[in-house]
């Protein structure tokens, strides 16, 4: 028998973040929904029904509706990163499974040239990991320079290539590449890297789940066969949704309709699209997209600006005093990761421990941070006004002050009148 | 370069569906979201961000966060199924993929028992095909009765299973079953299935994604190992979100954590669930999912009062005359499938032709009738009010009253006053 359920903790929890906190969640900022797309959602009903874009399915595939504009936005989505066809997938991490499979069909039809190696930068995101996982293949990073750059090099996939070549009389049967990895916000020399792909006639899947829809991404520029995106990461969008860009070459494959049958009695699925599901539903995220894409197109343009601030904020971050970003410098992206000592430092006197700095940023109505974190932690101001990024460095001042003050550590914090 | 796009389109489109409408897709009904948790939603600030369930996270696993209640929840969830173990999944056929993936994992490590054959019901839904296909599991089908009850036996189970034993020595992989069919709305035997399962020791899913939280499911009972259950379908709950459900014994396979490591340097990657992506997102969907499982609790209890309003409305059409129902009588769940020979007739004569009759349906206010087709149609009007129960009904009478007058055909169509 079921037994009963307290449901009113399931009626009654609230958002730790409504509307006006300012968010520094580095994997948050590149999907803060914009407002006007939020009422947007809520008053045209769009949230009714789970199935919300279905009303006018004709074909059974929610990529096909024109009503909703899903076959028209998906159509500008390839366009907009240089693409031949787009389709739109559970999350950039089903985008990757659905090439990983791909690519893991293709060598089992054809092993003569490649085998079941995927060669990935060194820090890519997990879901990299898992997507080859999932279809069977193995995975070799490149090195990276190590602390505190962390750097990669273009030359270490040409080696590595040799080295698989070397070994196992075959090329990997993918190069797969993080655009900028969620780390340290590094920025791989996707293009060098695309070049070398090329010459070998390897596949090349760029990651840009934390990029596309934050800057101007080309993958013809990069000569990427395929480009993952995140919705929610990068999009200004509901999740969960992604995007899986190839060209018509790929598409043919990535996106091949079922051959599957049901016999006695024979029913075939038609048109149902094998790697991404039969059809990945849509629903209230990607009409989210949709309304959000208008502005995603003309914040890409605004880069410079969004750089600037990072870059801002790193040199005010490093003023403080025994704080200092790792990775690219310059920087290159909104994602930062630092090195705090001195809040560590603080951690060991403060009785909340690691979590005093989440905490103390939460009590001035900054969330976001990772919880316990204090050793270093990662941050994003992406999107945010110059009057919030400066509320942001002004907080992190405000707590070293107070609490060098407090367990008389040995730091002298510049106070915030000093600063510009 | 990328082309100039035309934003307009992106930016002012409309819900065809928006507040009053009465929706009468079948795939929709047990889908529409609660009215005061729309509202939540969206007063609660839930939409500001694509990663909404995010801010708590401290382990980066979504199933794991306590703020909101999604630990909870999903402990919950598994014992309102009767199972063990519940995690989320992008939808009921993600779901069914991990189930698929884990039983082709136990073949390819122990061939001996078990041949990569799924045997399913001739009726599953589409999703049951390809999450197959993406496991690189072949499937078959038991027969049905076919036209018009299209009834499947128990007994066809031990004789197909019988057969390919037969054939290849070993038993199928898996059994598959649709609890409620797609497309008569026939109820499957799963009672007798499980225990048909059981004494052949063949693993055994049912993908309840029409039935779970529309009336008492409970997985012990009917004996499965594994029940996929839609959250956008029978939840009501934004998608795309499912579930998947399981026990104590196949939790560790399915939910099995990645050993994935990328060497050089070494990285693993610890918690992430491979079979469901590493971790499933949640966002926004899960949220209303959690919102709304307080009002699941309740509705599955009026199920009979639902059944009641489906039966009225099937003997209502009945009468009208042409117009009569396929797959099982009495019937059982809310999707209902009718032939409809008189509007089929009346489309004969349309200048729009199949299209008339549910573009005269959404003149009435009433949306989600497949747009072209006369000749047969599917139907729901789970969870609606009696009063709107007849409003449909009374929709059909006068469009079939009209045309008969208007086209001078021979029918005699009983006026509405005739009727309770």
């Amino acid at each position: 028998m079921v037994k009963k359920i307290d449901v009113t903790k399931f009626s009654n929890f609230m958002n730790p973040c409504r509307k006006t906190q300012i968010i520094i969640q580095p994997i948050m900022r590149g999907g803060i929904v914009p407002e006007e797309v939020q009422k947007k959602l809520f008053e045209e009903g769009w949230m009714r029904v789970g199935y919300a874009i279905c009303y006018n399915c004709l074909e059974g595939r929610s990529d096909r509706i024109s009503k909703p504009p899903v076959d028209d936005f998906l159509t500008n989505l390839a366009d907009f990163f240089g693409g031949d066809f787009a389709e739109h997938t559970f999350a950039s991490r089903a985008a990757q499974f659905a090439v990983m499979k791909t690519i893991a069909d293709e060598i089992s039809e054809d092993s003569k040239n490649f085998t079941d190696i995927v060669l990935t930068d060194p820090l890519c995101h997990y879901t990299t990991a898992v997507a080859a996982e999932m279809a069977g293949l193995k995975l070799i990073g490149v090195p990276h320079s190590g602390y505190p750059d962390y750097k990669v090099e273009p030359d270490s996939y040409i080696e590595r290539v040799e080295s698989i070549k070397k070994e196992t009389g075959k090329l990997p049967a993918l190069i797969a590449v993080t655009h900028v990895e969620p780390h340290y916000g590094n920025l791989n020399p996707v293009k060098e890297i695309g070049k070398i792909a090329r010459e070998y006639d390897i596949p090349y899947m760029v990651n840009a789940a934390y990029t596309a829809g934050i800057f101007p991404v080309d993958m013809k520029d990069i000569q990427a066969d395929f480009l993952t995106v995140s919705a929610h990461k990068s999009m200004a969008s509901i999740g969960p949704l992604g995007f899986l860009i190839t060209n018509d070459e790929w598409a043919k494959k990535v996106f091949k309709e079922s051959l599957m049958k049901i016999d006695q009695p024979e029913r075939i699925l038609g048109k149902k699209m094998v790697n991404v599901f039969g059809c990945s539903v849509g629903g209230l995220p990607l009409i989210s997209a949709i309304y959000s894409f208008p502005y995603v197109i003309e914040r890409v343009k605004r880069w410079d600006e969004e750089l600037k601030k990072a870059r801002w904020f790193i040199s005010e971050m490093e003023k403080l005093g025994d704080i200092f970003l790792i990775g690219d410098r310059p920087h290159n992206h909104h994602l930062m990761h630092f090195e705090t000592p001195i809040f560590w430092e603080i951690s060991k006197h403060h009785k909340r421990r690691g979590f005093f700095l989440a905490d103390d940023m939460i009590k001035m109505g900054i969330v976001g941070l990772h919880r316990g974190l204090s050793k270093h932690f990662k941050i994003s101001l992406y999107g945010l006004k110059w009057e919030e990024v400066k509320k942001v460095r002004d907080a992190f001042y405000y707590i070293a002050q107070k609490y060098v003050t407090e367990f008389k550590l040995n730091y002298e914090v510049p106070s915030n009148e000093e600063l510009p």
